[in-house]
């Protein structure tokens, strides 16, 4: 291929650093695919920084040594991600979504990628700083988020099931205790998902009681693996005191008037600072 | 914002454009946001189509019309893409991964964003121009590919559930035939969760019998849905006679040699038209 002018350089470094947050592409893949030397491609790079930078767009990190090389990672712009994050509120504080039980309609929100996928960039961007080797959910409802996470943090995703499945090969199950219901639960994890030694990250849709997260817990310690952070989209407020400590919610529901209907949730105040 | 350099538009437009594939940009937000008129925005699109046109990395259309503008859609590049399918098919051979029951552990290529990721980009390729309104798969581990195909081509996902469960509403519930067991299956779909006279995508991680996508199809025969198309990441050879007709699968599984443990894996023939 002949030599790539600066503005075609450019634009396609950003489409293939962006599709991969997280991820270091060494310096000569791209000058072996421009036909340019490296310190033509470095100077690129410090262009690709400013506009990323100037249009809040997520942040460029070269990384030294051996194995370094570029990165893009998806720092939230937070003035476009904060009015993204009220507008779910809202649509979630709709009284047709409160079903018989107290619970709210919310599969619609957590299914569409173009909504989950800025929430994943968030929990993505609050735990970076802890390495996870892996993400890890119970199914079904958590699945997407926790994918969507994996995917800004340029890692796999493992689910927990509630039943050992044959698609699974041997498993580790648990029973733990639901915070909510007081009721006795299973889940179960393959023994080829995950290995010891293990950096895993917690993510989930919801969290009343933190039950759940607490029986990932121990089923990761199980495997002897450290659990660095969890994260969840929507955490109630009652009860104040979780079965786990630490987490992060973007979303809180802090009640529901079963008289209006209306449920009043609001994104969490650490959005704020 | 002061007036935004050739450059520098280019790059954030790619960046934009690439995040959200499928979705129609509207000329006039560009226009606004670098401070530049529409023409020379339009002169940016033409660039920019070069950019993804010279280095495959996908598709640039304009819109025509009061609701135009220019959208991104991910196509393939097959010279990259069938040697990542056909080294997922390596993988996938490995006789360590055959599990009792003659089934094959899959979970951690279908739950890693950055493989699963492409063959949703693929599927996503085959059924754009079907316009289908929403993804659906059934849980559990049709999820990230049904998720990654929905990203790409920007509608919802939707789940169908095994049990019917509070924080879904009302559901409709179906009973089925497994293919393969002959057994009678349950899947249930919430009654919120799509709307007469929409178009159906259906997707999931495997196929034996097709019971699985022939009950989807009924389920959506429901809620008056049409369906337009099945994808799959994995269908086997046998039975050559499946319960449906139509689906699309990137990867083939011939047969599973019980001596030697060695299964065969192959990219679908269609792939390499």
């Amino acid at each position: 291929m002949a030599r790539v002018n600066k503005n075609d350089r450019i634009g396609a470094m950003i489409k293939i650093l962006t599709d991969r947050p997280n991820h270091i592409f060494n310096l000569q893949e791209f000058s072996e695919l421009f036909c340019v030397s490296k310190s033509t491609i470095s100077e690129d790079i410090v262009s690709i920084r400013n506009i990323i930078d100037r249009f809040s767009l997520g942040k460029i990190e070269t990384v030294t040594g051996a194995a370094g090389g570029v990165r893009y990672f998806p720092k939230p712009n937070w003035s476009m991600v904060i009015p993204i994050i009220e507008k779910i509120c809202e649509i979630l504080s709709d009284p047709g979504r409160i079903l018989p039980g107290g619970f709210i309609y919310m599969s619609d929100i957590l299914y569409t990628p173009s909504k989950i996928g800025i929430l994943g960039e968030v929990l993505a961007h609050e735990f970076i700083d802890q390495r996870p080797d892996f993400v890890i959910t119970v199914e079904t409802k958590g699945i997407p988020i926790a994918m969507v996470t994996a995917r800004a943090l340029n890692c796999p995703m493992v689910i927990a099931r509630r039943d050992s499945k044959a698609t699974e090969g041997s498993v580790v199950t648990i029973n733990y205790i639901s915070a909510s219901s007081r009721r006795i639960q299973t889940m179960s994890l393959s023994r080829r998902a995950v290995k010891e030694g293990q950096r895993g990250l917690i993510v989930d849709d919801f969290m009343k009681g933190g039950g759940t997260a607490k029986g990932l817990s121990e089923l990761l310690r199980e495997f002897d693996i450290d659990v660095v952070g969890i994260g969840v989209v929507v955490s109630t407020c009652e009860p104040s005191k979780k079965m786990v400590s630490g987490y992060k919610s973007i979303i809180t529901l802090k009640e529901i008037d079963h008289e209006t209907g209306q449920a009043i949730i609001k994104p969490a105040d650490w959005l704020y600072k």
